[in-house]
């Protein structure tokens, strides 16, 4: 009776532990939509919130951190869990980087906003939404260790690839055409670099998920953006 | 008489885990070194060896998450322990990363090898020389708990950050100078990006062992790279 009871709070712990991971997912998503939106819109203003934002993930990831480090030492789980709360160790580690490339973003959006805009931005946003979507479910799959939606993750990145591509290429053009636009196209280029890291990241907690449910190592390996 | 020895027992066990972290450092900064002489000495065979010994690297990522889950299980190490061992499953999940890296730089070394030589390369050896020392010395600080040491790695980042930004505007001016360099010029700023990402690797784990050993957070964040 006794064990059936902790087992019962173990089982509440675990759910409180995919939540806490979801909502810290959240905060990387809203991040990443601002920094979007703070390009799209040139506004300096959210840039700047987004960057000090960041902060709230940081402690979100410590609390995740510490949630997992007192599951691992009070309940001492077996195997199965074990590996569950491992993964979420690495996964919220990932998440804290995630944040990181919107800071990124937001940092050369500063930059991006004290000379007239290069071009209307049309595919960043694109690959900015695929790459936040890859986000979402990816986080979706950890929490009900749904294979099939990481596998569909893993699979978007040869999207996000193709698109940054398309990106490249097309920076490359304003540069050879206009000497005066190189500065700007870096930077945007470099955005495109950090949206697609923000996809492989979701790609890592995706592999991550399969290997969790099916012990399957997959290793995503990149022979992508061809320039 | 037998707690005494189960407890030594333990202390091989986490002597070996240093082991096994050290040499797969060793395997990244091997891959590292192998990269960027392939990329010296125009070597494609050299570079798709270092993109097919990446294996080596994946699998012992595996091999030392196992290991670790196996501790976490027979072991129920106590907090300070507990904390290592999960400290250990990051950094591990980190320096598989920094085995991607090598990888990324070697495919845009093939790239690069189809055309002429655009310039000789002197920064981005020198940077790759300061990233190397970093995830070696990121390594020891951890197995040391060296936090001195780890401060140290914290501290260089801002050498390899100064450094590429000097790579990049050189190549932007090359760019400027000759449309038909943008496409090497691009090829090359990438490659810097990755030993960045490289640096920025060693710099989370030094931060991971700041946090083991005195249980403050610092949080790096980067206002770098201005181009």
């Amino acid at each position: 009776m006794i064990e059936g009871h902790i087992y019962k709070l173990f089982d509440e712990e675990l759910r409180e532990l995919k939540e806490k991971i979801l909502f810290e997912g959240s905060l990387v998503e809203k991040a990443v939509r601002n920094a979007i939106k703070a390009l799209q819109t040139r506004d300096s203003e959210l840039a700047r919130r987004v960057i000090e934002d960041d902060d709230l993930i940081n402690k979100k990831e410590v609390e995740i951190e510490e949630f997992c480090i007192k599951l691992l030492a009070l309940r001492q789980p077996a195997a199965k869990d074990l590996r569950f709360i491992t993964t979420a160790v690495k996964i919220n580690y990932d998440l804290e980087r995630m944040g990181d490339m919107a800071v990124n973003v937001c940092e050369r959006v500063l930059d991006l906003n004290l000379e007239p805009q290069l071009k209307p931005y049309i595919d960043l946003p694109e690959v900015a939404e695929i790459a936040q979507t890859m986000v979402k479910e990816s986080l979706e799959a950890f929490v009900r260790e749904d294979v099939q939606l990481a596998w569909k993750v893993t699979n978007e990145d040869e999207k996000v690839d193709h698109r940054t591509e398309q990106i490249f290429r097309e920076l490359l053009t304003y540069m050879s055409e206009d000497l005066k636009t190189i500065s700007r196209a870096t930077r945007l280029l470099f955005i495109a670099k950090y949206l697609e890291r923000l996809a492989d990241h979701a790609v890592s907690i995706a592999e991550l998920v399969i290997f969790l449910v099916e012990g399957k190592i997959i290793r995503h390996r990149k022979y992508s953006e061809k320039i």
